[in-house]
C-alpha cells in the first residue's frame, strides 16, 4: 500500500483551482494522508475573532495542494475516495460574515440595507460522543448536533486556461458545499489540465442544507483519500458515488440551474448505463430521484441528483468499479 | 367522533383556490374521508390517452373542495392532519407534457427549440406490496419503486380576493408538490376568507425530488383528514409538522426565493419558539437545518425547511399541540 | 364620434383583474375619457403620510374599470390606443415602502435585514414646463425631471377562472409598469373571458427603467383611451404599438425569463409577418431589436422587446391596422 | 501626443483575463491604435463555416492585450476612452451556436431538447453608408440596419489570483456585451494587478439589446484608445462616462442581480457626488435612471444603469475630469 502524508505549512496554502505549480506528485493507487485548514485558516479561533478583522481577501478558504496524479491527461477522470474524514480540533467555528449569505444582500444580490451583524459562534467538538455542540450567543441555549464530516470543496483546476478562486463552485469542482462529500464516498472530477491538479479543503464537521447563514461548522481536518486515476473517461460535471447511490451535481445561478445541471446529468448517466431511450431514463429518475442541495450561499449555488443504484436494474457498475475497488483499498488501509 | 365522507361528481372538481362556493361545511373536529381525482382528471388512462389530447386546458390538477370551516376567520389557522393517503386504483399514470417540467422550454423559460415528446408511463400500483412499478417504454426495463402516497395540492382560498389555478403554489399553499405532505403530517394554513375553504388533490404514489419532468405517479387517492382550528393565530406561509420535525415552506422564482423564504420562516420560527435572537435562530438552522426540494417545475418552484424538533430544547410544542392532538384522534380512527 | 366618460366614486374602484362585474359597458370603436387614481388610491398627499399607515393591504394600486367590451370573446384581442395620458393634479408623490424594490429584502426575497426607511417625496407637477420637480428630503437638492406619463397597470381578466391582485402583471397585462406605455401607443390585449373586462390604473408621471425604488412618480391620470376589438385573432402576451415599433412584453421572474417571454414572442411575431423562418427572424431580432426594462421590483417582473418597424420589410401591418386607424381617430378627438 | 499601434500576431492572441503576460506596456496619456479580431478569431468567413467545425474551444473570443499600464496598482483605476472603432472587413458574419444564446437550452439552462440548427449569416459592411446589410439565409428578405460599432469585450486582470475565459464578464470587466461602449465613451475598470493588464475585443457593427441568439454583427475593427490612470481612486465595477451620461455596470445570474448590482453602484455613486443621503440617491435614480440591457446570454449577464449628469445638479465631474481630457485627446488625434 501507498501511503504519503501531507501537512501543508501556511505559506503553501492554495487559494485558487488552476494557477499553481503542484505541491506534491502522486501515483494512481496512492493513499493520501492530508490535514486540512478550515476555511478561515485558522485564525478564527474565539467568539471575538471576527473573520473581517483576522481573515484578509482573498486568504480565504484555503485547500491543501495541488497534487498532480500522475498519467492524468485532459479527457480522463479523478477518482477520489475519502477514506475517513476526522475533525483535527476539539472546537470548530461558524460564523455570520457581512454581505455573505442566503438571507441577506450580497455583493450579488445588492441591497442597500446594513449588512447584518458579524456574529461567531465556537463548537466544541467530541470524537468520542460524535458531536458538535452549539452554543447561542445571546442566551445559555445549548444543543448538541451529530458530527456528520464532510468537506466543502474539492476540485481540479478548471479548463481553458481558468483559475478561479475556491470558494467558487463549478464544473471543475471548488466549494460545492454538499454534506455527501463525507467519507465512504468516490468524487469523480474530469481532468482539464495535465496531473489533474486536485486540492481538498473547506472541511465542515457538519452542515445544514444549503448552508444558509454561508458558513458550516469550520474545522481543520486530518483526511484520508484514497486516488484513482480513469483513463480515457470525460466526465463534465463532478460525480459522487457512495455504496447505495450515484450523484450528479451541479453548480450555477439561479438555482434552478443548478438543479438543471444535475438532473440533466443523471438522466443522461442512466440513460447510457441501462440503455434506457432519454425520455424512459428522464421519467425514472423524475420518481426515483432525490435532489439534495448543497450550498445556497457561495458565488454558485450547488445541487446534488441523487439515485438508489438498487432502481438501475444491475446497470450500476460505473468508472470500471472503481468506488467498489477504492472502498476495498479504503478497508484495508483502516484495518 | 364526527366522520364525514365527500366524492366529489366529476362536475363538482375545483380548479381553482379562491372564487368558488363551498362544496361542503365541516366543524373543527371532523374527520373527512375524501376521494380526489389524479392531475389529468383519471382520462389519461393508456399510454395512449396523450394529456394534450384528452384534457382541456384549464381542467387539469382537480381538487376536491372547497370547504368552509365554521368559524374559520382570516387571522386564524387551519389544521389539517393526514391520517391515511391510498391510492385508489391498481395503476397510476406519468406524462411529459408540451413544454413543461424542468429540463424543457416551458412558457416561460420560453424556448425556439420544439417541444419534447409527449409520452405517457402506466404504472402497476400494488398496495400489498406497497409499490409502484415502472415500465420503460422503449424497452423491457421495469423496475418497482416503493409507494411514498401524498398530496401534491392543498390550500385554502388565496387573500386580497384571488383566485388562483390550483396549478400554481404560493403562501395560500396550492401545489407545492413535496413529498413531505403524507400521510402522519399535519399541515398548518393561514385563513385568509372566511370559512377558510380548503382543498386537496393531486395525489402521487410516489414523487422523485422536484418532480423534474412536471409529472409523478399520479393516482386518484383516498384520504382520510382531521381538521382542526386554531383561533387567533396567522400563519404567513403553509407549514408542516410530523412527529419529529418542524417544516416551512416557501413558493417563488428563481428557486432561490423559494429557499430564501422557508429559510427565513424556519429562523424566525425558531427563534419565536426558543427565545434564541434572529442571529443565534439563523446559526442552529444554518447546522441542524434541512431543505428538501418540493417541485421545480410548476408555476411557482417550492423549497421546504425542516428542522428535527429535538434540537429545539424542548420548545417544540407549536400551534396549541395541535399534531400531537389530531395524531391522537386518527389512531383512534384507524384503530 | 362615440365619448364616455367614466370618473369611479372610491367605493367603485377595483384592485383585482378577474372576479369583478362590469363598471360600464363599452362598444368597439368608443372613446373614453378615464379618470385614475394613483396607486395609493390618493392618500399619500404629505411626505408625513407613510403608505403602510394611510395604505390598507390589499386595498393597493386601484384601477378603473373593468369594461366590458361589447363582442369579445376568448379568441379576441382589444386593442387599446391611449390617446392622452395628463397628470390630474399638481402634484404627485413617490415613497419607499417596507420590503417592496429591488434593492431591499422583499416577501419573496426574504433577508433577515430590517427593511429600508419608509420615505415619501412630493413632486410638483408643472404641466405647462412639463416637468415633474423632484425634492430631496434630506437637502435641499432639488432638479426638474421632463414627464413621460404612462400607466403602469392595464390589462384584462385573466383565463382559467383566475383573479389578480392588480399589482401582480402575467399573461393578462396587470402592472407592468414600462415607460413604453405611453400617449400615442396602442395596447393589444388577448380576450380570455366574455367582455375582455379591461382595466386602467397607476399611472406615473415618470418612470425610470426598472422602478427600482419601487414606485414611480405617482399620479392620478385624466386618460382618453380609444377602444377597438379585433374578431378572432388570438394574443397570448401584451402586446404595443407605436407609430415606428412593434413590441411584445414578458412578465415572470427571474428576469431573464421576461425577457425570454418578450423576445420569443417578437421573433415568432416577426416570423409571421415578414415569412422569415424561425431562424432568420431570431437573427433579425438579434441585431435589430431592442429590450426597454419595464419593472424589476412586482412580483413578476417585465420586460419589453421593441423592433423598428422600418426593419420589417413592409411587412409590419398589424391587427388589420388597428393602430393607425385608432391614432387617426385620436387625432379627430383632439383636434 | 504619444501614439502606439499594435496588430496581434494570430499566436498572439488571449483567451484569459488573467494568467497571461504583457503584450505590450503604455504610458498613462498614450493612444493606442490597436486592431481586433472578431469573437470567431476571423474563421467564420461563410454562410458555411460553421463555428463549432472551424473554431476550436476554448479559443472563441480573442482580445488584442493586455497591456501593462505603467505605474498602475491595485486600488487605481484605469481610463480607457474609446475614440474610434471602425469595422475592418466590408462583411461581419452572426451566427447561432449549439447551446448557447437566450432562446435555447444551454450547459447550465440544461434543457433535454435537441439544439437549434446552427447557422451563419454574414452582413455586408458598408462605412460609407453607415449600414451593415442583413440577408436572411432561407428568402431573399435583406434590410439594411444602421452601423453603431462597438466592443463587446474589453477588461482588465482579475483580483484574486483569478484568470477568466474573455466570454466572462464580471466585476474585472470581461465580455459586457453592452452597445453603450461605442466610439465617444470612456470606460473607467478598477485595478487588481500591477500594471491593470486590459484587454479589449470582440467588436460588433452593431448589436440588439441582450443580444438574444447569442451573437452580434461580429467583426474585426481598427480601434482607436487612449489611456489614463487615476491613482488611487478604486472602482468596484467597470463604469462608463459619455458626455451626457454617468453609467454603472453589473454582471451576474439572475438578470436581476446584475440589475441590482449596477442600479446599487449608480445610487451609491449618485450619493457620493450629490451629497444625497443614500434614500434621496435612490429615489432620484428610481424616476431617471435608465437601465440598457448588456448581454442576457452569456456565462454572466450584463445590465448597464445610466443617469443623464444633467440631473446631478452641476456634480457630474468624475475621475478628476478624465472623460473631458481624453475628449479632448481624442479630438486631437482625429483632427
Amino acid at each position: 500500500m501507498n501511503v504519503v502524508s501531507y501537512r501543508p505549512k501556511p505559506e503553501e496554502l492554495s487559494y485558487t483551482f488552476g494557477g499553481r505549480p503542484a505541491l506534491g506528485k502522486v501515483r494512481p493507487g496512492t493513499i493520501l494522508e492530508l490535514y486540512t485548514e478550515d476555511c478561515f485558516g485558522g485564525r478564527v479561533q474565539t467568539v471575538d475573532d471576527l473573520p473581517s478583522q483576522v481573515c484578509e481577501f482573498p486568504y480565504l478558504n484555503p485547500v491543501t495542494g495541488p497534487f498532480h496524479v500522475e498519467g492524468a491527461e485532459p479527457g480522463d477522470t479523478l477518482a477520489l475516495h475519502f477514506i475517513s474524514i476526522t475533525p483535527a480540533r476539539d472546537w470548530a467555528v461558524s460564523t455570520t460574515f457581512p454581505h455573505f449569505g442566503a438571507l441577506t444582500g450580497t455583493h450579488t444580490t445588492a441591497m442597500l440595507q446594513p449588512p447584518l451583524e458579524e456574529r461567531v459562534w465556537r463548537y466544541d467538538i467530541d470524537l468520542d460522543k460524535n458531536v458538535a455542540v452549539y452554543h447561542a450567543r445571546n442566551s445559555d441555549f445549548s444543543v448538541a448536533l451529530p458530527l456528520d464530516p464532510m468537506h466543502g470543496t474539492v476540485g481540479v483546476a478548471p479548463g481553458a486556461n481558468e483559475a478561479r478562486m475556491t470558494i467558487t463552485p463549478d464544473a471543475h469542482g471548488g466549494n460545492m458545499d454538499t454534506p455527501e462529500l463525507r467519507a465512504g464516498v468516490t468524487v469523480y472530477l474530469g481532468v482539464n489540465v495535465e496531473g489533474g491538479m486536485f486540492s481538498i479543503g473547506d472541511g465542515h464537521g457538519l452542515q445544514g442544507h444549503g448552508e444558509v447563514c454561508g458558513t458550516a461548522v469550520e474545522s481543520a481536518m486530518n483526511t484520508v483519500v484514497a486516488v484513482e486515476l480513469i483513463k480515457g473517461v470525460a466526465t463534465p460535471w463532478p460525480r459522487l458515488e457512495d455504496d447505495l447511490h450515484l450523484m450528479s451535481t451541479g453548480s450555477a445561478r439561479p438555482l434552478e440551474d443548478a438543479y438543471r445541471i444535475s438532473q440533466h446529468d443523471l438522466v443522461t448517466w442512466t440513460s447510457e448505463l441501462t440503455g434506457l431511450d432519454t425520455l424512459d431514463a428522464y421519467q425514472l429518475v423524475s420518481q426515483a430521484g432525490q435532489a439534495p442541495v448543497g450550498n445556497v450561499c457561495d458565488t454558485n449555488y450547488t445541487m446534488v441528483a441523487k439515485l438508489p443504484k438498487a432502481y438501475l436494474g444491475g446497470a450500476a457498475d460505473v468508472y470500471e468499479s472503481a468506488h467498489a475497488r477504492l472502498r476495498a483499498l479504503g478497508s484495508q488501509y483502516t484495518s
